[in-house]
């Protein structure tokens, strides 16, 4: 089981009530977005929003399972009682939703209302761009920066899906948006040709793998060609790459030859570099000059936002930016936990006072471990539902 | 050694006069074009053209070796006396003509003259394109069809060299180009994970495994996701590939699990997809309706082909068309080949009566195997060379 947490309990060791939870079920990974109601009138010293009349103050909480072991989820919703308090109706998004649908009936007897997976996944982007303080940020050579969104000139941009494959989706506002591409060669690529070539048994080893490792060990790079020289007169330095893996191809070495980290390495340039490129593209075809990489492939990694960075600037010549979000892998669960308002309630507001982690504000962040803190699994964020 | 040939003679078992030799050295393959003059005046039987006084009639040859192999070129042009009648400068692209410049001088004592790799690339194409009956054609479904080039209707296009990496060049007029895009995610990659995942040992045993493979195998497609349904709203069937080798993530198989084939198969796609995509983006950017694709990595390879094509139509919506070209590996090597017509020589006329494999014709062509048939290989293509 992934991400198996004890429900948490309030100062009085009483259960948190969870009275609203979404799923968003895709090739790789089932996210869960569930709300816990406060269960008393107690102040949270380091809550200071503004109780609202009407308002039901809370928390909502994220977590997440590999789709091969949907079982530990139905586990986890089950023991935890996630759908306490709730109709025998759940919101759900992601092609599993209509794949497993008769398996929650059958096991916990709940009904997935299924919402469409783009639109979820735009409501749950432009919700936390609208709602969420510190939520988007740039990474570029190891500099992360908060950007502050205005909310009356957020639209247009181009929202890029990076799960087992990757959608782009350019948004004009609030369900108001067009698929308009996207490619086979996403997370689910990295995570399958990453475990053939190395054995690695999860996507997050894969990821760490390649921390360590140099990619010029297999990239076949424009000096490799050019006896050590630059390819100036079209703006290709020596270290450029020219060929993904293309160093493998000039000696007689096979897999097992090669270092893990340095396959891991490669493939992940190649993979976030294509996404990047892609991403431009189609950024430009429709002018749009903000870009946001959402989805679980990133997970807060600094190389990949670093490489899919890179790629932006270097392909736009510095006029796009690549921004990521916190709450990257939630989107399209967050989505569907927002068609609940949309059904029946009047709205979900995030207080201000969302906890980030001390040390996630703007700096110097060049050893970054996914591992050792991931604002995914970790963090909930304080928020109030208004009944309708 | 790859394609080490005996010089052809001519009736009278003279050795062919061999007067121009130029070479394209790229990281993977070594491309050779070189001239040979018709040793009497006798007619060609199959040559109907007409000779123009100062004109020399004669062929023009392809040649091809693995870089890592550069010394069965040398070889090769030595024992065959390729440059035998030309200066001690030969005409070279690509990186190699910089990072072979010295093992050249040493071994042959050969001057490089060095020429610019996206110039001869677009000199060839246009030679090729303008020059040469039935060069073009468009492939889909099987289906082969040559293309009437209309000479004075040829530019703007988008020229896509895939070579160990891939380079997009818009073409407007003779001379007249510029690099636009290029991906890292080319032949070199095909063959160098491939090499990695399969052992195979040369490219086109690659190629051919993948002839028999099946790419369900390994790639997760949108039905896979969906529990077998289309994601209609968004036009995707279920049969769409929504992660490439997103399937190796869902079981516990092991690289050796895995037929080669169905590995090669689903590389093949993945790469040749992508190629494709991104080869629209850019000829959209630009407004570019042609884009033709050269570069040894196709080689006449059907499912490439189908590939790549189904990828332009895709994207573009049917607006666009991918057209291939038969010496599609030897772009650069035939502008610098031409190079030295632009120094010393006055043209370079082909003429009509290029000899054509009499099935190379439109035709219906699902099992074209290109290990029984490659045009590049075993062409020559009858000309005059036109002296200043």
């Amino acid at each position: 089981m992934d991400c198996l947490r004890e429900i948490e309990t309030d100062g009085n060791s009483n259960p948190i009530q969870i009275s609203r939870l979404a799923l968003d079920i895709g090739g790789s990974l089932i996210k869960l977005v569930y709300f816990s109601r406060d269960s008393g009138d107690h102040e949270d010293p380091l809550n200071d929003s503004v109780r609202i009349s009407n308002g039901v103050n809370g928390r909502l909480h994220f977590a997440k399972f590999e789709t091969t072991n949907i079982n530990d989820c139905l586990q986890f919703i089950s023991a935890n009682k996630l759908f306490f308090g709730v109709t025998i109706h759940l919101k759900a998004t992601g092609g599993g939703a209509y794949k497993f649908s008769d398996l929650f009936k059958e096991k916990l007897g709940i009904s997935l209302e299924k919402e469409d997976e783009m639109d979820c996944l735009v409501t749950g982007a432009n919700f936390l761009l609208k709602a969420v303080n510190h939520e988007a940020f740039t990474y570029l050579n190891g500099q992360k920066e908060f950007v502050q969104i205005d909310h009356n000139d957020l639209y247009p941009y181009l929202l890029v899906n990076i799960g087992s494959g990757v959608s782009m989706i350019k948004v004009d506002g609030d369900g108001k948006f067009e698929r308009v591409s996207g490619t086979s060669v996403g997370g689910g690529t990295f995570w399958g040709l990453g475990k053939l070539l190395t054995k690695c048994q999860s996507f997050d080893e894969l990821l760490e793998l390649s921390q360590r490792g140099n990619n010029r060990v297999l990239d076949m790079l424009v000096g490799d060609i050019y006896g050590g020289m630059d390819y100036s007169k079209i703006g290709l330095s020596s270290t450029a790459i020219a060929s993904s893996f293309g160093r493998a191809i000039s000696n007689s070495n096979e897999l097992h030859d090669y270092k893990p980290e340095d396959v891991s390495r490669s493939l992940l340039r190649m993979i976030s570099n294509n996404i990047g490129q892609i991403s431009y593209l189609n950024a430009l075809q429709f002018g749009l000059k903000r870009i946001f990489f959402g989805g679980f492939f990133t997970r807060g990694h600094s190389y990949t936002m670093d490489t899919i960075s890179v790629a932006v600037h270097f392909w736009s010549k510095g006029e796009a930016k690549a921004m990521f979000l916190r709450h990257e892998g939630f989107l399209g669960a967050l989505g569907a936990f927002m068609s609940y308002e949309r059904h029946s309630l009047g709205d979900l507001m995030v207080n201000q006072s969302v906890q980030i982690p001390v040390d996630a504000s703007s700096s110097t962040d060049t050893n970054y471990n996914p591992l050792e803190r991931d604002l995914n699994e970790t963090e909930s964020m304080q928020c109030s539902v208004y009944q309708a």
